[in-house]
């Protein structure tokens, strides 16, 4: 089987939720797995000198606007979040506890879940009593959950994981690097899908 | 006939050089014609903070790297030049005397030139002389031309068409607004063909 996808993200991103709903059809068409990788831009942001896309004179209205409309032209429920960016520690790092004690797909699956929670449904996921209920939707033991994302342990590997993307130079959500080759937002989802599918952007 | 296409590029912006590779055939398409307005994007810079993407950590080896990969990726020939970003005033003034006192399509014809003399053939539109190089192969009187871009109407007329574009939020290039409805960047190129076809970026 042909390398992994690593797929990075931070849940307060909307083009990132976009990638989140999209990526694992996509990389199953071209027999791939993919690799979640949550990560806070705030830290990111910190190194690279960048800021938040509402927050820019004049590009941050546009932002907005091109959020819901790419949301529509793709087909995907989108709600602009009355909290909007937002802290995403909480839920970075239950994804990973998930990842350690449950299993990978129902990280995934949770992570999607939360994504659809703020997104599209209007639930606060900086609050970590929702995560706790979304948790438990799907089966998790909540109160060890809730334990899990406060431990010094999580919290030193989350930071782990951001200095690690930083290294490969991951300075946006979403990023995607399979076989060393880097895919920046969910409009390069052409290129990304170009590349899985012939090993190579074409001439 | 259909309202037309507003079309904001800066000469030093790689994705402006493949949006005016491409922009008027697409316009023609759904029968629309295209206004073309030279701007400089170290004075949008200024008031957005924002910066040259090849300047920014992290950000600038990605930015190089899909350069040369969107080229590919859309058939339009692309070599990185040597000096860049480049300050493109003259460029800019020149595009809009030929505007003023020659015509509309020969202005057109020549911005398409200096962006293709740029971006794949090595050229330094950053000098006039290479400008009225460019210029006389197309039939223009190059010495009018050198004229026209070093006088005050003309330097004055810039500055205003820069600033009744920020006036419209455009924020980078290219920048393209139909009926009111902004879209940025190249790769926003799906969603304005889908515009221009329905009315309307459909749910």
């Amino acid at each position: 089987m042909a390398s992994d996808l690593d797929f990075y993200f931070d849940f307060t991103s909307p083009y990132g939720y976009f990638a989140a709903m999209r990526i694992d059809a996509l990389a199953a068409k071209y027999r791939r797995a993919v690799k979640w990788h949550p990560i806070l831009l705030g830290v990111v942001f910190k190194r690279s000198g960048m800021a938040p896309l509402t927050t820019i004179p004049m590009k941050g209205g546009y932002s907005l606007r091109d959020f819901a409309r790419t949301a529509r032209f793709h087909g995907i429920p989108y709600q602009q979040p009355a909290a909007f960016p937002i802290a995403t520690q909480a839920a970075a790092r239950a994804t990973l506890w998930l990842q350690n004690t449950v299993g990978d797909s129902e990280a995934i699956a949770f992570a999607k879940a939360v994504y659809q929670a703020y997104f599209a449904d209007g639930v606060d996921i900086g609050e970590p009593a929702n995560l706790l209920r979304i948790a438990s939707g799907l089966g998790v033991d909540g109160a060890a959950l809730m334990e899990g994302i406060s431990s010094p342990a999580i919290k030193d590997q989350l930071k782990n994981e951001i200095e690690q993307a930083m290294l490969r130079d991951v300075f946006g959500s979403p990023f995607i690097i399979v076989e060393g080759e880097p895919f920046w937002g969910f409009d390069r989802f052409d290129q990304l899908e170009a590349f899985l599918k012939n090993g190579t952007i074409l001439d």
